[in-house]
Parts: C-alpha cells; structure tokens; sequence
C-alpha cells in the first residue's frame, strides 16, 4: 500500500474508529492518524509529514529512523499504548542491534509495525530538521536543514534490451526510491559512477545537493553501498586570522575547529595595504589568492585530520570574508576596493564548485559564500547579520564587528542599516608604543587606583592579578611581551576615571608630582603600566591611537542612529576576536559605543564563523541572509558630511553623565570641562565605584 | 513610448486611420501594423515581432538592423510605399555607412523612422532565425536559432549610495536593455568583468547563453565596448578522423574546416581494440582521452587560424562521437562498452564548460554533447538522425552510417528504430589483400567487360579511367598503391555481374582457361585486376571479407525491417565518408542494402558532422533530437536469434530478380544457382546493360 493511499485511508476513517485499524499518536510533534494494522511505523510518519531522517530508505541500514514507545495510558488521546501494540523485535532489528547498537527501548521505525494504538516519541537524533545547540541563550536557534544530503538507493542493473546510461538508471532509482525527480550530475560524478556502481553491486548512496533553481538536485558524490556520513566546512576569512569549523551535516555538531593566521600577512598587515601591495605588483592578487588557498587547503586538512575522516567526505563549504578576502578567495582582484567608489565586482551570493576555487576536498563540492552587503561591508558583516538576526528583532540593535575596518549594522526588523568605519589597528595592538596581538604573555586586563594611581593588570595565559603575591611566579613561563588591543582599552578608560587623562585625551603633567608613574616624554607625558624588563608605557600617541579609533567607531555608529532618527541603542553585540575580549563597560567608558544598559551589552564572540556555520547547516537561511542583504540600507561614511562631524565631536571621552545616562548608573564618570579651559583637574577626585 | 505601448495602440487603432500614423508592412513575413508617426522601424518591427537581428540594441553600431524600401504601389495593402515615407538618411547612418559601408538602399532600422506609409523588406541577413543553406537540397533547411548570443549593453557606473556589484550591474542592464530577466555569470566572467567595465568605459558585449532550464541565460563572454562577431565550432569525432567545423554563430556560414587523422589510432585501429588496450593497460583511457582532446586543441586551432580569428571568441562547441569516443571524450573508462551488456555511463546529451574537457577555446565557452542512441549507437548516429530527420518523414527510410561498426536507423516519422551491426574494417580497405585507406593512388572505381572479362578502373585523383592513352602519364604521380573499400565493393560487384564470381561468392576457377586474370592460388582462385608494380588481385579471402561486412550490414537492416513488420524500403541513405564514395548501385548488387528504387538512395556525406553543425546553430533542434533519442526503439543484434538467420542468408550475392526488383530494373542479375550445385556458370552469359 503507498504512502498516499495509507494516507487516504486514514483521513477517511477519522469519524468511524475501524476494527484493522489502530491510533498512532507521534511526539513531540503531535500528529496523530489511524493506519492498517501492519503498517511500518515510519511509512505512518511519512504519510502524517512526521520528521523522521533515513539514509537508507526502510532497509534498517542507516539507523537513522529509530524512535521509542511512549509506554501507558493517554486520556487525552483516548488511547493505551502498550509495547505488544507493535510487532516484536525482528530478527532485522536484532542485526542491527549486534552490527551497529541500538539503545534500550530504541526501535527501528522502518522495521516496527502497528499492532495497536500507539505513542512513539521521535528523539532530536532522529529528526532531519533537529536543533542544532548554541551556547548563548540570546540568539535564536539554528534549525537543521541541510543543503546535502545523503540517499542509499539500489540502481537497477544494464539491461540490452533497454539500454540507458548507468546515469539515467541511477535519476530513475531516486526518482523512484526517493521522490527526487530531476536530479542531475556534474562530468566528474559520471567519470567515477561506473565503478561506484559494480563496487556497490548496484547499490550505492549518493550525496544530491539540493540548492536553489539552478543547482537543485544535483549528485555530487557517489559511494558504493551504504555511505554513513558527510560533512561540511565552515570558514571565516579574516584578514588577520581565518578560522574553520568542520560540521556534521546529519547532526550540526561542530566536530573539528582550526585556525591559521592568514598568510597574506606576509605581503600587508592590513587590507588597505594588501590592496596597496597589488597596485604596487601587478600579479599580487595572484599570488594572494593563492596564498589564502593554500590556507583553506592546510586549514581543511587539520579539521579533517582531527575528525579522523576523508577530506572527500566534506562535501559542502562555507565562506566568509570581507570584500577584499572575499575578492582575493574568488581570483577578482580587489584594486576597485581600494578606493572610491569602492566598486565590488560581485556582490551577490555565489555558489561554486571546491575545485572552482582549487580547494581540495570533496572535487564536486558545492561551495556558497555569502553576498557582500557593500565595497566596505563584506560577507563576513552579512554572516554576522545572519547569526545574530537583528532583523527578526523589534529593538533597536546595534551590532559592531571591530576588526581594522568596523562593520556597523543597526536597526530591526522594519529597517536595518549598515555601514564601515575606518578604525584603523589600534584596537588589534598595532601603532601602539608597547602593543601586541592578543596572545599569552599580553595585557588584557588594567585597573588603576584613584586614589594612588597605582596600576594592577592581568595577562593573557593567567588569571592572576599582578599584584598578587603569586603573579611573578604564575608568569613567568608566559614572558610578559606587551599590551593587547583589549588592554589598552581598559589601560586609557582607568587612567580617564582616575583623572590621569582628560575628557580630551591629554596625560595630565601636574599629576607627574603626585605619581613617579606619569613622566614628561618631550612635550607630552606617559604613563608607566609596568616597570622593568619590557618596560609598559601608555604614551600620548598611543592614547591618541585609540581615539582616533574609538570615534571612528562611534561616529559610523552614530551615523546609522542619524538616519534612523534614534538617539539611543536598545542593545549592543560587538562581534568578532576582540569584541569578544574587550570589556564592554571600559569601551563604553572611553565612548567606543553609545550609551545602552549594561546588561544589553553583549560579546558575540566570532559571529561571523557562526553564521557562516548557519548557512552551511541550512539552506533556507542562505536564502533569508541573501534576501536581508539587498533590504539593508547601505551608509557609506567616506561621503556622508555628518561623519566627519560626529568624527570629530566624538574624539573626547565620555564625561556628561547626559550622555550616557546607563554607564554612569555604573560608574562615576569625571564630569570634565575640557583641559583646555584650565579646569581638567576638577574631575580627577570623583571615583569610580 | 513603450513597444508595449506602440503595440498597443497599433491595434487599437486598425479600423479607423489615425492622420497622425502610417501603415508599415514588412516583407517577406507580411506583417503588418499602424504606428505613430516618428516610430522607428526597428521599433515597429519588434511590436509585431517581426525578426530583425540587432546586437548594439537601437544604437547605429552594429548594422544588422539593416532594412531595405520597397518602392511602389501596393494594391493589396492600399498603400503606396515612397522613400519620402521614411525619413531621409541621417548623420548617424552616414556615418556607419562611411566606417562600415551600407549597400545601396539599405537602412538602418534602428535610425529611419516613419513618415508614411511604407513596405519594407528584411533582407535574409538582416534576420535572426535566417535559413541556413545546405548543399543536398533533398534535407530540409537549417533554421539558425543560435544558443549564445550577443548582447551590446551600456552599464551604470559603480555608486557608493548604491553599492551594487558590478556584475548586478551588468545584470541590470541586461534587463533593461535587452529584457534577458535572470541572468547570472560564470566565475571566469565575473573575475574578467571590471577589467573589461572599465576598459570598455562601462560600454561591453557581452555573449549570453540561452541554454535549457538550468544554464539559461548564462553570461559567458565579455568583451570591451561593441564586439561583432562570436563563433562555434562542430565536430564529429570518429574513430579514424576527427573533423571540425568553424560557424559563424551570427550567419551560420561554415568558414573553416579542418580534420586529421585520430590519434588514438596508435593505442588500436578500431574501436574494439581500443578498448582492449584499455583492459590491457591500466590508465590507457586517460592516455586516449588526452590524445583526442589534444586533436581537438590542435583542430581548433586549425580552424581559428584559417580564419583569422582568436580562438577565445569560439564560444560554443558540439561535439559527437560513437560511444567509446564519447566516453574517452568525457573521460569515462570505456572497457564497459567492450562486452556484454555494453552499458553507457551516461546516455543524454551533457552540457559542460569546454574546461571541463581541456578544450581551448574561449575559457568559459559551453560544449554540448548530442545524447546515445545505445552502448554501440551513439552521438554520432543520433547527428545523422538530427541531419536526415528520418523522423519528419512518412517514407520507411533506412540510414546507414558505415564505418567499423555500422549504425543503422529504420523507420518514420511514427516509428524509429537503431541497431549496430559490426561490419568490421574491411570496408575501409583493411583485411584486403591490397587494400588501402581511400587516399590518392587508390583504386575506387572498377568496371569488367562481361564478354572479355578485361577490368578497367579509376583512381583517387585522377578522373581517367585506366584504359585511357593518358592514364599512365595522368597517375605518375600519384603512385597507385591499393584498392580502397568502394574500389573493392565495385570490383566484386562487377566481378559477380560479369560472371566470374558464384552468388555464393566462389571465384569460377573453370574461367581460367577462358582469361589469364583468373589464377590459381592454393585451393581457390584470384582475379588480377592490375598487373604491373604493385600487382593488385581480388583474392577469395577479399570476397569473403566483403561478404562477411555487407551480410552484417544488410542482417541488420533487415533485422529492423522484422521488426517494423516490412519487407522493403521507400529510401536509403549511406552517411560516412565511406558510404559517400561507394556507387549505390554496386553495393545493392553485392545485397548490401536492401532493395530500393535507385532514385530513392542516396549519399550523405558526413551527416554526423551535418548534424553537430545543426545542433550548434539552433538550440531547440538540441531539444528536438533528445527528445527523438528517448523515442528511438533500440535493437540489440547481439542477443537477437534472427540476426544470426539473416547473416547467414545474407552472405550470397543477390541471385533472384524477385528480391531485388528494382536493381533488376538496371542490371540483369545473374539468376545463379549456387556453385555447389554445378550450375554456376550457366549464368555467365547474361550481360548487364
């Protein structure tokens, strides 16, 4: 009996309660249908649209289709389910159990059949559009639905009577054995079908990547007999790091991470002067987009290495990066990115072949990168976008990706702005006198005393203050180098509280007599973080570094509140390395971002990978990021006159409690007139809580 | 105004004459419409869908538009038609006619505008879909309908409060200008674009594919500012030569040709022993696959140079062959084929990127790839089917495309069926004791004097026959070397006509004493056709060599014709290089072929590389021929019992004026008995007119 007609009957017979027929009530979903006594309980689900997975089709191969009996009575149902209300264990079900296991009370849905009325609960595992676990609880979930998926089907053999393509034979066993009516495949599957099929004796499972209009349905791999497992890869291009997630594309599990620096380091530390490095070498781009190849190449290697798998089992790719990674990754070269107007070559999703890109894994695997948002603003800020959802939201939400170039998006779900903010290195520890990148031995944490100006600190690599008695001891193998971006925040926002800088960024030098600490260095002052060997300075450049940084950031941020006519943010995620390091009150303290509750302010760590890791484990989510990116209102500071304003308004710290009302309900902050009235020193004996 | 607009109107308007319209009538379509005076011809033409070709979109550049006045008065249009009804020539159309030339009273379409009533002739060349002429005039006509086409657009400037990419750009304009909805590019295409953008001052060609659902629409070629002219190129690979074809896409003019000899001839000389290199040698398919597209690399080359163009605006390929060409083509392990149940890896037709394949051409261009009848009847045979359209016809027509292997196709337009027959090399000239490749010096032509018994014969290259006074000093230089397959088939055709060989195909050694020619040899006989250096002689091995192809061939045939339930056919066509240097009506004396009337067989050339060139120059006759593939009844000889029954049959030379009436009607046949009932010779005497 079909499925349709299994479902006919039982919507027929809802009033009329048939003797051969019995009740099954699926959970969680609730569905619920009466079937012939004898129908396999997976066939029941298929015709009530239960999600059940199955790789195998009904052969009790793949394992994939197990549910359990909800033993006891359900008045609300009006039924008794009882285990004799399903055929006993079969001797199939017992193979199964002895080849693969099978938990306690498990049972194989393809295999059991109706006896009686019945509960049966579908575990997650069992689902194909199963929850994939985040570990904020703020974001929404990522459902599962993969884009590939696997199919075991038996093709039937030549026959000279009838003789079509081994090809052919195999769309007609999916179109047949698994509703799948126009698939196709790619020159490379057909080269390797012919000896998949006589290995597998005519059985074979297949990967169909079903992706939009063009690509749908389309075989990308074939393996003989039954194939258990494929995976997909989820990269996030950043100019300085790139970082890989290898995926589980039947569960979602994260199942192997990597990270590499980016080897294109080598011919720029920032995208501007990569860009630069092409102008000045024609053929730079070449030798750049194979650079950031050959790193997905390693990169993908160690995920797979790590899983203990086939780099021919990943079958699907997602990337990441902005404009010029994006450029560099597709062989476009990114010159027009590196000046007005900024041109993009491409700003649409793409959805290429691995070996498109010469990236070595499965050959035919599809590879999606996500669209750019604009020449600033790349598909890393779209990934971002996709894993936060800012645009499911009713509030408005201002989301900050810092990296050199500050990728702003704000806005709701009626209106969601973007724009890029020229922040410069500062933040990342370069241009600053002892800055570093973040790594053990650096200085991420600073508090400074008001009262003695006395500073204590903590490195990376140890949860020990320095002014612990067990400091030196505990650092001592790290090699204390210098300070991070997330330090020199935290170093200038407590010398701000403390009075030993300006509302205006300047070192104030009469202090030089109350503190050893704060000494001349030509006409300026510096402030000495840590003596000895290196010694630790804040200097007056550095503090000018992060000005200029901070008020681009805040400015392209402002910017977007302008044209949403907003005064205020409901809520801030600083995405990214550093955003997830930085102490969200001190860079509210040095007015890097509005005000907003301090509990509205959150760290996404690299949400750029995370939703790239989205859009791997979901097709659906490649169409809703991709439809989002064309209804974001693209702000482009370089010719917009407000940003210089707010650029130049927003260099001086925050010292108006008026204007950050939530961050002084934290801290006090010194409520300065500039130094240049004469009366900095004013602020200097309010302290922070 | 919109053509929508214009459209509109122009029927609003058919009963009453608006004073501010005028009536336009093009020829030959005859269509017909009122228009606003002022409205641009080509305009008018496009409301009425009218096909004039047009690259530059309305913009002076290209001169396909071009139209022609038809002066006078037009009773049946009530019309009189003037050359001051259009406007007079102007400044832009001078200038095209100064830079290109316009032939005398040609217009531009696309600047003359209406002032009156007019009729208007659209030249053949001035039309899209023109007839492209072929020299057989019995085959229908090819409609050119190319599948890439060009598109002159002009591209909005890149924008930061729009930031776009450039390729959604370019897909912008495609839209607007040209009304192409959904296009989308290649990864080459795009990594090519701003180059060209900019180069070109956002003014491009830009070649798109319309190709069937999945590639439709694909932009896969662009050029800077306005490009003329693209290219395709057809080509049948067979087992011996490869020959391509160079089109001009635009008018469907062949203007370059070229072949050489396959490559793969040194891992075997047919097909079968290919595929047993194969099985021999590990690997032996890629090193096969590499010769042949190496061929193809040189042959494009060949041709592009012949005509002076780049090889990168060759942005179409159609390639057939049998299907072990295929499979090495496509890089499928051929050994499948060599046995029993002689399965294909794939039997639709593929479209891929020529770099898929390592084709050169443009980088980005598609191949197309006609579809397999059956594991022995392949792209080719399904060309020849496309070339002839047996299947347009009511007639039984019977096609055979001998090579090797022969394909033979039976039937009409209801019913169409296809079998392969091994014929074996011998009609090639091979397994003959000298034979030789048709080539010059080889003997082709063969005549007998039934009473004298004296043969005369003809050779590649020179037009005298061999009892002509000139005929030595003529072929010198030619050097006769051998007997090529049509001198064999006519020298044993002739041979049997003029008695000396038994329709069982015994030479009649009792005729020695009668002419010096024949001669003993061991147990049998032979015939000396030439004396001298080489001495070539027709031995009783050659006839049986002959009999065994031709009794393979005609089992085949007649196979088809059991199945089609009819014992003669209405028209027979020999298609191959072969078949069209055979004598018809020598090969219906040895019973190659079934009885015709002789009127009614005819030669086709390479109808294989007819039908590539068909399916290059008009896509829907892709379409038409996959779809004609699914419907053709495929017979398998092998496993047929009544294949082995006619062979055997087959084997003598048609005796009975009963079962070849229509041969008898232009030659007496020797109405033998069989040598082995010792009435051989009675027949001799019979003469044929």
């Amino acid at each position: 009996m079909s499925v349709e007609a299994v479902l006919a009957n039982a919507s027929a017979n809802t009033e009329e309660e048939a003797a051969d027929e019995a009740l099954i009530v699926f959970t969680p979903s609730g569905k619920r249908g009466r079937f012939p006594i004898g129908t396999p309980v997976l066939q029941a689900a298929r015709a009530l649209g239960v999600d059940i997975d199955s790789v195998c089709g009904g052969r009790a191969i793949c394992g994939r289709c197990q549910v359990q009996l909800s033993e006891g009575s359900f008045a609300k149902h009006g039924l008794t389910s009882r285990s004799d209300h399903l055929t006993p264990v079969s001797a199939t079900e017992q193979r199964y159990d002895e080849k693969r296991g099978l938990k306690q009370g498990r049972r194989l849905s393809c295999q059991v059949k109706l006896l009686g009325d019945v509960v049966i609960d579908v575990p997650a595992d069992s689902q194909v559009h199963k929850q994939v676990v985040r570990k904020r609880a703020e974001v929404r979930a990522i459902e599962l639905d993969p884009v590939t998926r696997l199919y075991y089907v038996e093709v039937v053999e030549p026959d000279m009577h009838a003789p079509t393509g081994d090809l052919e034979r195999l769309y007609t066993a999916l179109r047949e054995q698994w509703n799948i009516a126009d698939a196709y495949a790619d020159l490379r599957t057909i080269q390797r079908l012919q000896k998949a099929l006589r290995e597998g004796d005519w059985k074979v499972t297949v990967a169909v990547y079903h992706g939009a209009i063009r690509s749908r349905n389309r075989v990308v791999a074939v393996w003989p007999r039954f194939h258990d497992r494929i995976y997909g890869v989820a990269i996030d291009i950043g100019s300085t790091t790139i970082a890989a997630h290898l995926c589980d594309l039947a569960t979602g599990d994260v199942i192997a991470s990597a990270g590499l620096m980016n080897p294109q380091i080598r011919f720029g530390e920032d995208l501007m002067s990569r860009v630069s490095y092409v102008m000045m070498n024609p053929g730079g781009d070449v030798e750049m987009t194979a650079a950031v190849r050959d790193a997905l190449n390693t990169l993908i290697g160690q995920v797979a290495a790590e899983a203990g798998i086939e780099r021919t089992n990943i079958v699907e790719g997602v990337f990441v990066g902005n404009p010029v990674m994006h450029h560099l990754l597709l062989g476009i070269d990114p010159i027009e990115l590196g000046g007005a107007p900024f041109a993009l070559a491409t700003s649409t999703s793409q959805t290429l072949w691995a070996s498109e890109l010469d990236v070595r894994m499965h050959p035919d695997a599809r590879v999606y990168i996500l669209p750019c948002i604009a020449g600033h603003v790349g598909a890393d800020a779209a990934a971002v976008v996709l894993s936060e959802g800012p645009y499911l939201q009713d509030e408005n939400w201002l989301i900050v990706d810092v990296g050199t170039n500050a990728e702003i998006v704000l806005g709701n779900r009626h209106r969601l702005l973007a724009c890029s903010s020229p922040t410069g290195p500062a933040f990342e520890g370069a241009q600053i006198s002892s800055g570093q990148r973040a790594a053990p031995g650096a200085i991420e944490r600073v508090r400074i005393d008001p009262s003695t100006l006395e500073p204590r600190y903590k490195v990376i690599g140890s949860d020990l203050w320095s002014d612990d008695p067990a400091f030196s001891d505990a650092t001592a193998s790290l090699g204390i180098s210098g300070i991070c971006g997330s330090g020199i925040i935290e170093a200038i926002a407590e010398m701000f509280l403390a009075g030993i800088v300006t509302s205006d960024g300047m070192i104030d030098g009469s202090l030089a007599s109350a503190t050893s600490r704060i000494q001349p260095n030509g006409r300026t002052f510096t402030y000495l973080l840590r003596a000895g060997e290196p010694e630790i300075r804040v200097t007056q450049n550095d503090i000018r570094q992060i000005q200029l940084a901070k008020a681009a950031l805040y400015a392209g941020a402002r910017l977007l509140m302008d044209h949403l006519e907003i005064d205020a943010v409901d809520r801030i995620t600083l995405a990214g390395a550093f955003g997830s390091h930085i102490d969200v009150k001190h860079a509210m303290v040095l007015g890097m971002i509005p005000d907003c509750p301090l509990n509205k302010v959150s760290s996404a760590g690299n949400a750029a990978g995370t939703g790239a890791r989205i859009a791997l484990l979901n097709g659906k989510a490649r169409r809703e990021i991709e439809d989002v990116v064309t209804r974001i209102e693209k702000i482009e500071t370089a010719i917009e006159p407000k940003f210089q304003e707010h650029f130049v308004s927003a260099m001086a710290f925050p010292h108006k409690t008026a204007l950050y009302p939530h961050l002084a309900q934290v801290v006090t902050l010194p409520e300065q007139k500039t130094s240049d009235d004469g009366s900095a020193r004013q602020g200097r004996r309010r302290r922070h809580r």
